[in-house]
């Protein structure tokens, strides 16, 4: 057996059994070596970003890791903006990256570079195979590793000649680190907090959004203390809908954010770091916890924050949980903008859809008018790092066959990684793409607005419009074999939406919104 | 002024007026800064890898750099590959990156990377600008790093409040290195070791492939010695065409490489390292420089290759060096191949034509079929990271908008930067693309034939296969405004690019190939 052989095997007995790729010459054995494993599927991508967001997507859902396959420096480069929203998500993924035989390193041939270097932006750990006979507990390690907690990119460098190379060994799973329990202790600390006076507040993230047991456990510390409960503002995902406790997002403009914890005298933290905004201004520093407002965390971001709420809860005594009730925005009709999708969304969503969104200023109207929807999880860019919407759209369809996913992308940040439609296609996956195309990079032409609009002229304004050429998503849908329409008023795109989310594989609607600007 | 301000105008004071760009909030006041300084040009791309590529393909023929506007650590990942290929042709590129404000680093926002960590790999001259005061003189200081000698990727990190922050000062120009000049004496040694028995080799890169005048000094060496003469094998540019002195490249492939090595006694190097082959092979060890070959180094890569040749061969009292006659193939007819459009390249190719070659597989016809056209320039993959040609015709299309582009693309490379067509519409450039659409990642079957072929079953070769569903680049393209045509027959080829290269803007044919495997 050589070493690719035991690598894939090794990954398989760990739970890993998708693999993201788009490979190169150096990954060729782990290539051949795929016929010997059938247990491992792999997913082709066009494109490194489509690969390592698929992984990333594909994680959120199935709570495990998938593997990435990369080639070299440049294809790790290539794959690293969703990586990076991976590791801010505290997701799981298996990056392996094929490198140069160990002998043919540093020699300076055309495709040399330095990928530890690279890795380390976005993994804690890397390591780079020494051995076929023991790149499987190379493997091995890798998997736990990524599983944190909190989940994490863990990096695998895998030269060629490890891959070859004969004498390689399968290694057992290696049983990954758990979440440390929270001590009573700090669950009383927290809960005499919440008891006496002053506003506050439990900001929750990591793990805890995606789970409907842990936010139902917020919800009931809140009814008990009047504290209330928000996310963070990218939650790597999210349940919510009919009968779940609801949670509000932490918002993205620190203005916003400032005002939603303003006058606050708590604030705990559950999976989360203390907050700061997105970006800092000429006129805002980027801190958004108030003067005075004391911090206290209840989880860090590697312990165990459902079980933390759920025991304060119990501690609390606290009643039961509000919950989200059933309701359903009407269809919409008129003109077609941002509202009437959302209104959209919110009429048709399906039960137990995944939703990721990616749409920028368009995502404003989507939280209430879907907040009554059948259960349903959301996805978001945990990292900032757009082109990731897509991607994790594809990887989330891998990971959940039995649910619908729909992607509600903006226009700009879908030309950064377009490439995973193809990948759609190719698997026949359930994904509905809904394209805002407001041909713009909106949310710079508000950004603009705010710190510089004194300045902006016609020549920095030019550099948010798209529509010189406007971008034809329909085109290029059918280009990678996704069938398309075209809305342009909010009849045509409910009738679309309604199509399209009962039709069997991929499928893409371009609805053409106004600009807010 | 603001440090945006200070930065711009010191740009253009120090040459470089054009800036590829695909910002984020964080670049908002260079943005802004632009319409104070309309000398700068700044040409929107709607991916990194796109921008960078382009800032690559444009200081290749316009010979000095242009910037290129990167948003943070994200923003440089999905660009480095495409820097990656600068740094291997030497090539002069000032890469810009926007990053927080000072103070709003380490804090843990969501886009926080560590950017320096990122440019590590592709560049040697790292700054990040520390106030609006200083960074004109940073600016100038990148300007004069990139140009060398050898031209390299200079990266300046810019924080926001840099940019926003008043007090800026313009700084002049700083004068770059020149190259040194090579001694009389090597050049006496050099000539001495030709004038000796035994098979002598110039191996030829850097700045030599680009200038007909070094070539043809290169060529009187020949002529004079009976060595013979190859450049690297993927130049940063090389002139070539009818008049020209002709030069052939070192082979892809080590095996191929080693008979064009093969009995050497002497291989002298002229602004290149010795050559290793681009990947090792379990059967290859990756070195190509035959034992019991001497290497002698006439220039390394930062002297001047170009005037020690024309010293080398007036040493030698060389007589003329051979030329390429004019001679074109016929029109194909018949089927279409790639030896058809390579055909039909030769026969049509304009005068002073700039062909972007990323035709990977399909290329091995390209040279014989276009050594007598008329004068061209041809611009590779230097480092071997696809997805640059289009972005790189983009680039020199900026740079050279009286000379007609052409870019000769594979399918599978060109959808990693597909959105440089975009950008080609945006603005309107005379390049007409090829891709060459055998519905395949047709080099690594023939690298999977090569290495393991024997073990690469069908789920291996499924990987390879891009039928499923078929790019259709005709779609593709109309959906970034390209006007595309398909061609089944070599006919139908020869018609549309006829018709294609006497279009003005950019245009697309999506020539349909048969595999070779």
């Amino acid at each position: 057996m050589n070493g690719a052989q035991a690598l894939i095997r090794t990954l398989v007995d760990s739970g890993v059994d998708v693999c993201f790729t788009n490979p190169g010459t150096s990954e060729m054995h782990f290539v051949a070596a795929l016929d010997a494993v059938p247990r491992m599927r792999a997913v082709l991508g066009l494109f490194e970003g489509a690969v390592t967001g698929a992984a990333d997507g594909y994680a959120r859902m199935a709570g495990g890791p998938a593997a990435a396959l990369l080639h070299l420096g440049p294809g790790l480069g290539n794959g690293l903006a969703n990586l990076h929203n991976a590791r801010r998500g505290g997701v799981p993924v298996v990056a392996i990256v094929g490198d140069h035989a160990t002998w043919h390193r540093g020699r300076g041939a055309p495709l040399e570079s330095d990928i530890e270097t690279i890795a380390r932006n976005v993994s804690r750990w890397i390591r780079s195979a020494g051995a076929p006979t023991a790149v499987g507990a190379d493997a091995a390690a890798a998997v736990a590793a990524a599983l944190g907690p909190p989940g994490q990119v863990a990096t695998l460098i895998v030269p060629a000649d490890v891959s070859w190379g004969d004498g390689g060994v399968v290694a057992p799973a290696v049983a990954p680190s758990t979440r440390r329990v929270v001590p009573d202790e700090l669950v009383e600390d927290v809960a005499a907090v919440l008891r006496t006076d002053g506003p506050a507040l439990l900001l929750v993230g990591g793990t805890v959004p995606a789970d409907p047991a842990a936010l139902d456990a917020a919800g009931r510390v809140a009814a008990a203390t009047g504290a209330r409960v928000l996310s963070e503002v990218f939650p790597t995902r999210l349940a919510r809908g009919a009968g779940v406790a609801p949670v509000e997002r932490l918002a993205y403009f620190p203005e916003d954010a400032l005002a939603q914890l303003d006058g606050l005298a708590h604030l705990v933290l559950v999976e989360v770091d203390a907050p700061v905004s997105f970006f800092a201004y000429p006129d805002h520093d980027g801190l958004l916890v108030p003067g005075g407002c004391e911090v206290h965390t209840l989880a860090a971001p590697a312990d165990d924050g459902a079980a933390a709420l759920i025991a304060l809860a119990d501690v609390l005594d606290a009643p039961a949980s509000a919950r989200a009730d059933a309701a359903r925005p009407g269809r919409p009709a008129g003109a077609l903008d941002a509202a009437a999708v959302a209104a959209a969304v919110g009429a048709l969503l399906p039960e137990g859809a995944i939703v990721s969104d990616e749409a920028l200023t368009s995502a404003v109207p989507l939280p209430a008018a879907t907040a009554g929807a059948p259960p349903h999880d959301w996805l978001t860019t945990t990292g900032g790092a757009i082109g990731q919407g897509l991607p994790a759209a594809t990887g989330a369809a891998v990971a959940c066959p039995d649910r619908r996913v729909l992607a509600l992308q903006a226009d700009g940040s879908a030309m950064y990684t377009l490439q995973a439609l193809w990948t759609q296609a190719r698997e026949g996956l359930d994904v509905t793409t809904v394209i805002y195309n407001n041909g713009a990079y909106e949310i710079l032409a508000v950004e603009m607005a705010r710190v510089a609009a004194e300045r902006a002229g016609p020549r920095a304004l030019e550099l948010f419009d798209l529509t010189g050429p406007r971008l034809d998503f329909v085109a290029l849908a059918a280009g990678m074999g996704v069938p398309a329409t075209r809305a342009e008023t909010a009849d045509e795109l409910t009738r679309q939406l309604d199509a399209a989310l009962a039709t069997p594989g991929p499928t893409l609607i371009d609805a053409l919104v106004p600009r807010l600007t």
